[in-house]
């Protein structure tokens, strides 16, 4: 009963030995993160298009659900930018933007891709993850990065503008240009500016000045909420929003809510693919993040066990006012570089959060969004990295195909059609690839009982006898290439009497190529060739006995190759002709 | 230049050696054809929704295309039950049955079924055809036919009904019990049942009336001709049709109109994935009948010379007036045992055909539609096999799995959905059953050079050194498998130094498979543990040098696997320990 709550409730474990040093370490985490993530989390909101406290609540709930059941040590889960964009487009479809029934459904999405992953969970179904191929992966955070910054112009430009695909929003700015808001842009470009800079050259700079890396770590670190602060205190001190420049404005004073998300059968069916992608997607990056760090300490997780942790966090979500959710990169990476030791960091984190929704939401009434966008696009900047394009090219042809259909189709088509499209277009070259098993024709090795491809060796053959080494399985894809090339060859041979499959690399028959040994039983039958099979595995020779094959079948099974040739054959060396 | 356009018209091959011999055969199986095909047409026009003359021009043009295009000699083209079906879920989506707009619709979807086709054969993508696997094809016909057969309980009760599913069609039914007609009752049900003895009991009762075998075979085949004319007659005869007994009504004397398609770009759209499920479905049908019909004569057929004769004869239905064909399994084996030879054959069926449509249609202005309706459920009856779900239970669990969910999706949810998910369900079944590669912990036979599975021999085994054998080549659906097994195996043995990969049954490796193996490389390179990999193919290590994993493989590359023990094994019997 306690083993079983405890593979369920991680913290069961780690929660034992906690100590004070732990305490200490997980603290200092916890404060840096919190800093980090205020600015953040607004900014995700925004690119959700909800409300700004709805990413505060998003990362707060989620965070302490996850140091329950989570297994990995350092993963900060809350609201990330590919599920953000993805959420946009989902909730898009069915709401609009800024009504109370877009803010509801983002509820509704997060229960229900909760109530995925925990049943995926339960079931224990983390391979699924493992449809989306690396490339296909790739591809599509490359384009979502590219659609999340184009996304953000809007903000910078201080136009409305719309969309869900590139050419939508480029054609959406394009046609709002005139319109641009001259300080607005002034503010965006000057904090995209300086968010490039302390990404790429505080560092150096503050090194050139004598100061410890580890403070300048912390330094780059704050350096959003620097933006956030200068440019929230430019716009109040200049009266700003009344030249035009957008703010966030009021963002109510209050611990996240109880919400409870809307269960109407038509918003549940219209939300339940999008949550699914939404889950998979998340549980992919989620699961990856933590891989990684976990490696880094030689600990383990248990990927069926994430399922849970992050189907928690997003019920979490759900009944707290927040959105979908997963772990992410750049949070987790700076948690477990400040020295997060246990799940408590996250606990500490969340606490962080509580108290600056309860406190700080009103100093953020003159931030303007423009920095905001800023932020998310210096963000996911990191994310567009096409040189996986050059890499398959040079790998794998199937692979580069599957990832250029992916860019261009998330790009084009928007994020779903494009994740769904590249599992598809990946899962189909992998089947195709695999759609014409090896199949050798086969003759005696003059003397001995060895068959050798009569293409590569100079074997015995006798032409009123096919036999045919198959290399593998055989299942629905490759089964009829079986049954045309036997086809083809008994019809080219007019003289061949015997087909000999010889079966010992087949290690599995489904019911469809069942079907096709069938189907080549009876169309040999019908031109008089005997069909014969040799070297059948037991456990393949047990099933096919149970189909009544074998009593149909339109000739003999033989142990060896070698029995069905002596048996068979009307070599010259005397040995056939039974 | 004659080469390539004889592959792409093999009635040039077979053309040039017609003689009157062949003549007089194909004349003989052209008539009793026809007369098949009247009533046939007529009716499967009925189940797709369309007026009755649709369905005889859909069986003139494109029997003459095929004839020029399909490499099938004995395959008769034209509508078919199943793929009437389809046609009449994917138009009634987007028309209302009856009306204008519903029978440009079926035009439009024919001529995207036979570009579909055309570019499938030009492409030689026939092998598509392959993802159905035999289970889910079967579960799908079975299915359908129940839902055909149900569809045309309304027109034998003489009630107005609708619906696309199961549930939805008896529901509708059950609504309009009452208002039977009884006349049409009996007049269905009469026709039924002397139908179904027809089929059941004729042969018998005229060999014991001492009638040859031949003849009593043709006597089946007029029997459904016998029904129409018996009922058309009575109906004329008593004025049924002022009873309310509903008829086919005028058909227009006309030989196929030149009918033009409609492309706008939203009936496009809403037609395209239909046009593809009906044009793979068609196809599946098509090539499995001309292969059973080909392989009696030890001939061949080319799948992909195939889709171009489908896609001719679908585009030459869509400017005829017509709808979706296929090559039926009734017609080309009543076509193949009346002795047709040649595809001139069906050229004079089509003849016969147009014949009738000139000449013959005001003699089926009172033939009732019951009659219609009981020839559909007659046919379909032999469709509803669902014998394949005892047969997979015994072979196989997961082709059941595949089966049950397409039946039961087929009829709860309609034909496309039915169809969809059986392909994507075996798929994924699929896909699972490969997502655990074989890998085996091997040690060293003492004494020799030889390494085998730790768990079946008594070998050599160094704590320090782990050698894992991969038995399967490895993509993006196995490859995480391997990076999780080799993660748990090195946490666990925390004495571990280094990891072996012998790579001697690796065929390929695809890019997340690389991606996982990079991810192996830079975890063990983190906990400090080597990774070497032995026995790599030399394509497989062609593709790996280009991608730079071999430069910053954190170990070696061994030729074998026996070098790879001498050089890092600690092995008491003094070997290792460079």
């Amino acid at each position: 009963m306690i083993d079983s709550l405890r593979r369920y409730m991680p913290v069961l474990d780690w929660g034992r030995t906690y100590n004070r040093e732990a305490f200490s370490s997980d603290m200092i985490a916890a404060v840096i993160v919190t800093i980090m993530l205020i600015p953040q989390s607004l900014a995700y909101a925004m690119l959700a298009g909800l409300p700004p406290e709805a990413g505060l609540y998003a990362s707060i709930a989620p965070i302490l659900l996850y140091a329950i059941f989570g297994t990995s040590r350092a993963l900060a889960v809350g609201p990330v930018a590919v599920v953000s964009l993805l959420t946009a487009s989902a909730i898009g479809q069915v709401a609009e933007q800024g009504t109370a029934g877009y803010a509801a459904a983002a509820l509704t999405l997060a229960s229900l891709s909760g109530a995925i992953l925990l049943l995926m969970g339960v079931f224990r179904l983390g391979f699924l993850a493992n449809f989306l191929s690396h490339p296909v992966i790739a591809g599509f955070v490359a384009a979502s990065g590219i659609l999340i910054a184009t996304s953000q112009l809007k903000h910078i430009l201080g136009v409305p503008a719309h969309g869900h695909t590139l050419p939508e929003m480029l054609a959406s700015l394009f046609l709002h240009l005139s319109d641009t808001n001259l300080i607005t842009l002034a503010i965006g470009l000057a904090a995209t500016s300086f968010l490039l800079w302390v990404r790429n050259g505080l560092r150096q700079t503050l090194m050139r000045l004598g100061i410890r890396p580890k403070v300048a770590d912390v330094a780059i670190k704050v350096g959003p909420v620097a933006a956030v602060v200068a440019t929230t205190v430019g716009v109040w001190a200049f009266d700003l929003a009344d030249q035009g420049v957008k703010i966030v404005g009021t963002v109510p004073r209050s611990l996240p809510p109880l919400t409870l998300p809307n269960f109407e059968l038509e918003l549940v069916s219209a939300l339940l693919m999008p949550a699914l992608l939404i889950s998979i997607i998340g549980f992919v990056e989620s699961v990856s993040v933590a891989q990684t760090l976990a490696a880094k300490k030689r600990q383990r997780i248990d990927p069926d066990q994430e399922l849970i942790g992050l189907g928690a966090a997003n019920l979490g979500a759900a009944f707290t006012g927040g959105y979908p959710v997963t772990g992410g990169f750049a949070r987790s990476v700076v948690n477990s570089d400040a020295g997060a030791e246990t799940p408590a960091a996250g606990a500490y984190t969340a606490i962080g959060l509580a108290v600056a929704a309860v406190a700080l939401t009103p100093l953020v009434y003159y931030l303007p969004t423009a920095t905001l966008a800023a932020t998310i696009i210096v963000a996911v900047l990191s994310l567009v990295d096409v040189s996986i394009l050059r890499r398959t090219w040079a790998y794998s042809r199937a692979d580069f195909i599957a990832v250029t259909a992916t860019i261009l189709l998330t790009l084009g088509l928007g994020v779903e059609v494009g994740v769904a499209s590249g599992v598809a277009i990946s899962v189909l070259l992998h089947l195709h690839k695999t759609s014409r098993p090896h199949v050798a024709e086969v003759g005696r090795v003059p003397g001995t009982e060895h068959f050798r491809n009569i293409h590569r060796h100079s074997v015995e053959t006798d032409p009123a006898l096919v036999s045919l080494r198959v290399d593998e399985s055989l299942f629905f894809v490759n089964a009829r290439f079986l049954e045309d090339l036997i086809q083809t060859r008994v019809t080219e041979g007019s003289e061949v009497r015997n087909v000999v499959l010889m079966c010992s690399a087949i290690n599995e028959i489904d019911y469809s190529a069942l079907e096709c040994f069938e189907a080549i039983n009876h169309r040999l039958k019908d031109m008089r060739v005997g069909l014969h099979l040799s070297e059948v595995k037991g456990p393949v020779m047990d099933r096919l006995k149970r189909s009544h094959f074998i009593t149909n079948l339109n000739g003999r099974v033989f142990l060896s190759q070698f029995d069905a040739w002596t048996q068979l054959s009307r070599s010259p060396d005397g040995h056939g002709t039974k």
